[in-house]
């Protein structure tokens, strides 16, 4: 029996699309189940809640919601996808910025929704923003320097990359300055071949799924 | 070389008291490193921002911060503590509303932040806060009606009773009217030897560890 990936907007949902790179991490192939956009999800859409329980992975008798929780189950699942790194150090430290990632930055999640359609050339931060993003340049810079790159924990990509993937989208949508290194893995999040995907099924997705107004 | 676990206030700081929760789950002695609470931290015990590195857990050449990731060690590392429960389909679910807490709520956490010595008899719940409300009750329910109590996931606490234990906390401090289920489980996750440790710690706890104005 396939296993089933209930999603949201793929345009707007940043936990929708973590949880969809997780499954692609462990290697699991789900049949999308595409929910449509009201008023209850649109919350969870512009990230302010995202305890509306989309993304959820139905497998068999299990049933499980959040994208951390996600990914955990998955990891139990397939233990040999190297969904963590190998190492009890960096596994420690990636599930950390995971964790950072899953309950931290408010204001760069209701400041700087995910939208993959759209391009802000002269986008003014708000200020409350910009101490998330320092932190989060400043997570990525300790991971690459320490672990040699391209992916934060290495050669290839974990959960924490899966966790920050929409966050490198936000940095082209609202043309946010990153120095070199953080720059060179935005680009690389991006170019990883899953986010592709993602990103053009976003920018073929109908419209009935994206009903919501954005306010900025 | 015993653990260090760096904590902030036992009073204000829920994620303090998941992490230090978490490692009693564990069987983990840890020496408590208590940080003093500045501008930096304030955030962190209004719980607005768990972003702020505190609970820290560290273990040899281990350091992990953010509880999820905590308890995500512990487990690897104490694989027989039962941190967990023991049955595939109840971990997943264990995993998602931990995940839930973790990510969410933020209504709730900014309405009626942790406060172990206060009492508010008559509080008015901000209408904010009341979905939120809801939706711990329903997890609580479902949780206590599938697998029979006392703690969520049967006879003994794990990590989503760490998780939710700073929510009983509240439910006490602001007065919250709870259902009949919903208010026993309050009492068993209250009664629960090492919270009651915790909040004696917190009533003991030295003055110059609060020196927030917490603004209602």
């Amino acid at each position: 029996m396939t296993a089933i990936l209930t999603l949201s907007s793929k345009n707007y949902s940043s936990w929708s699309m973590r949880g969809w790179l997780l499954c692609k991490l462990a290697g699991l192939e789900v049949e999308e189940q595409m929910v449509p956009v009201d008023a209850d999800t649109r919350a969870e859409l512009l990230l302010l809640s995202p305890s509306v329980r989309v993304p959820r992975l139905t497998d068999g008798e299990v049933s499980v919601w959040d994208t951390l929780a996600i990914g955990g189950y998955l990891n139990e699942r397939f233990p040999d996808a190297g969904m963590y790194p190998a190492d009890l150090a960096m596994r420690a430290h990636c599930r950390a910025i995971s964790g950072e990632i899953h309950s931290g930055f408010y204001n760069l999640r209701s400041a700087l929704p995910m939208n993959l359609r759209v391009r802000h050339e002269s986008f003014k931060v708000f200020s409350g923003a910009k101490p998330d993003i320092e932190r989060i340049i400043e997570i990525w810079e300790e991971c690459l320097t320490r672990y040699g790159g391209p992916f934060l924990f290495g050669a290839t990509p974990t959960v924490a990359d899966a966790m920050f993937a929409p966050v490198a989208t936000r940095f082209v949508t609202y043309n946010v300055a990153l120095p070199a290194l953080a720059a060179q893995y935005r680009d690389t999040v991006l170019a990883w071949e899953p986010v592709q995907e993602w990103i053009a099924a976003a920018l073929a997705e109908p419209d009935e799924m994206i009903e919501l107004e954005v306010e900025f």
